[in-house]
């Protein structure tokens, strides 16, 4: 029951979070291709983003649905997470607005790096309710994933200030390895334990 | 459970979706009847837009509902539906502002087919998920209606350059499509399997 | 189930419509009491019109509730309600910001009228549904209250030609009419059949 | 099932005014630190704000949770509960651009006197609802932390003239006080009766 509702509520504000990004592609003035490619950057963004709270979604959905009981503190770190994603759209608007400039890329990692952080506060919470031997426990192993997008994260927001490109790019390499191969790594690094 | 959260999330994005658009009625900087008479182009593109969500919120319901379970696959593909959706309102905005001008109406166009191929791999993988024989698969037929809708899409995207009033008259139409005779098509359908 | 989604998506629609109202109070430039009081008009127009949604999200649930399935109709006919609904912030705005001048007035009117009708327009569809002798049916008996309303909404839209504050008084009056007595006017109501 | 509604929707508006306060965030025009740091007093603000609704949903769970069922009164004392919530986001937004000037941190402060009275009303009628010896009933106590708010709330509304340091440091600590050790207190309470 208590669940359910920190899920309901998880859900509406992640859905709103998803959506008010599209907020920021204000309408041209004009109403030609060139208006169109003038967004790209914003549109770029918006994909990344997309996919990064897609993931958390997803991820936040497993999560909570292996909890068996949720208490204050996990209550309470759940809406730390969504603090930090809510600023997602800010950050997201900032890069896009500004053509992926140094500093917006640095807060935009930071939001990034904050969120991972977030979510591991959570996870640790709940995997502390269920004790070690948990399934839960069990399916997130040593958190390899988790630990690396960390590290990852510290080291494109360090690298903004020499290259974008490389921050950029290890910002979609994040989503990419929770988006695609989610099974087969985690499955590679069960065996590893 | 996998299912009802999957639901609950699309159900709050297509519900932010559905109203956000509202947000592009600025309020008028005087009281007169003309002042209504201006947003005209809004409200008919608004109309549009909303009977199209409404569409896919309707057909969303149906589809989820008749799978069994659901999947990583599925899920993404159910999210990549939601952010073609997301840009509705964008794409509204625009015809609506500059007043169903040539390219914003192309733009339109195209994502309401990038929509419609959203929406048909989501209904693909879940009836991957099913096996020929189930009842979705046996609704669904040959889906002539999500095929047509595809080349009317097209049809209508290239014919902006020549005449927005076939384009609009073509978007118009594959929605009354979707929304009045909906039963007696896909009986008729069904029949000619 | 079906029924359960109807319910989650209008919910959704209906937080999201009383909600967006609030967007509207602006930031004041300066930090001072008359720069509230300039936001008296947007305030009283925000209270009436947050109890009209919450009117209608209140009759909604019970219409709703007592309704036994949901066909394609219903669906529709739902949606329709929400269309209404979802220009009230719209109407609302006007109002506050243009002092309840006459025309935005009327506008306002209009837009409680047609709500009144798209919601007769569900409640008979779902009576339909239901027969004469369901439940519904009698609690519902002659809804003098929604004919009454529809009635004094016409001459609300009328007046704003001649006199706001006949107008203003009548939008609050039906407020009144389904907000406070709702109960002991509803018994009168059945015993008058 | 009218109380699972009442839960899903008052979600519903604490999800979209917990996640507004963020478009209050505007894309700065540059791309410097010190555009971050002229967000800090917005930022400040809505953690707090954000810990504020927090709370709310977080005891308005507890409270709708230990309803028997929910009547015509509860129902509008929670949308007059939502009414006050939804005026959070604007005082925010208020006392963050103007850097926490008198004028706004009053005003803030009596939105959130009016949010603490509101939320009173709504317990009081679902305690008249169930009885003098039900569990919310023994669970709320003489309700101090309740009375201490309203107090401490008002002290900070008056003392806006003379020191906002002073108010400030109010409004965090009445949030610190249902924040942090919400049920040692609690017990000390149960244990004073």
């Amino acid at each position: 029951m208590n669940k359910n509702r920190l899920e309901a509520f998880s859900d509406g504000v992640l859905a709103i979070i998803i959506t008010i990004m599209v907020l920021e592609f204000k309408v041209p003035s004009d109403t030609t291709f060139e208006a169109v490619i003038k967004l790209s950057h914003k549109f770029l963004s918006y994909i990344l983003s997309f996919i990064y709270v897609g993931i958390y979604w997803n991820n936040h959905h497993h999560l909570i649905h292996s909890a068996k009981n949720v208490n204050g503190k996990i209550l309470w770190a759940n809406l730390h997470l969504l603090f930090w994603l809510s600023l997602i759209p800010f950050a997201t608007a900032w890069i896009g607005e500004h053509h992926f400039a140094s500093f917006p890329m640095m807060l935009y990692g930071i939001v990034l790096l904050m969120n991972a952080l977030a979510y591991f506060i959570l996870q640790k919470l709940i995997l502390n309710d269920q004790g070690k031997d948990s399934a839960l426990s069990k399916a997130i192993g040593k958190d390899y994933k988790g630990k690396a997008s960390v590290v990852l994260y510290l080291i494109a927001v360090f690298m903004t200030k020499y290259s974008i490109e490389v921050s950029g790019s290890i910002y979609i390499l994040v989503a990419l390895i929770w988006l695609i191969p989610d099974r087969r790594i985690e499955r590679t690094f069960n065996e590893n334990k």
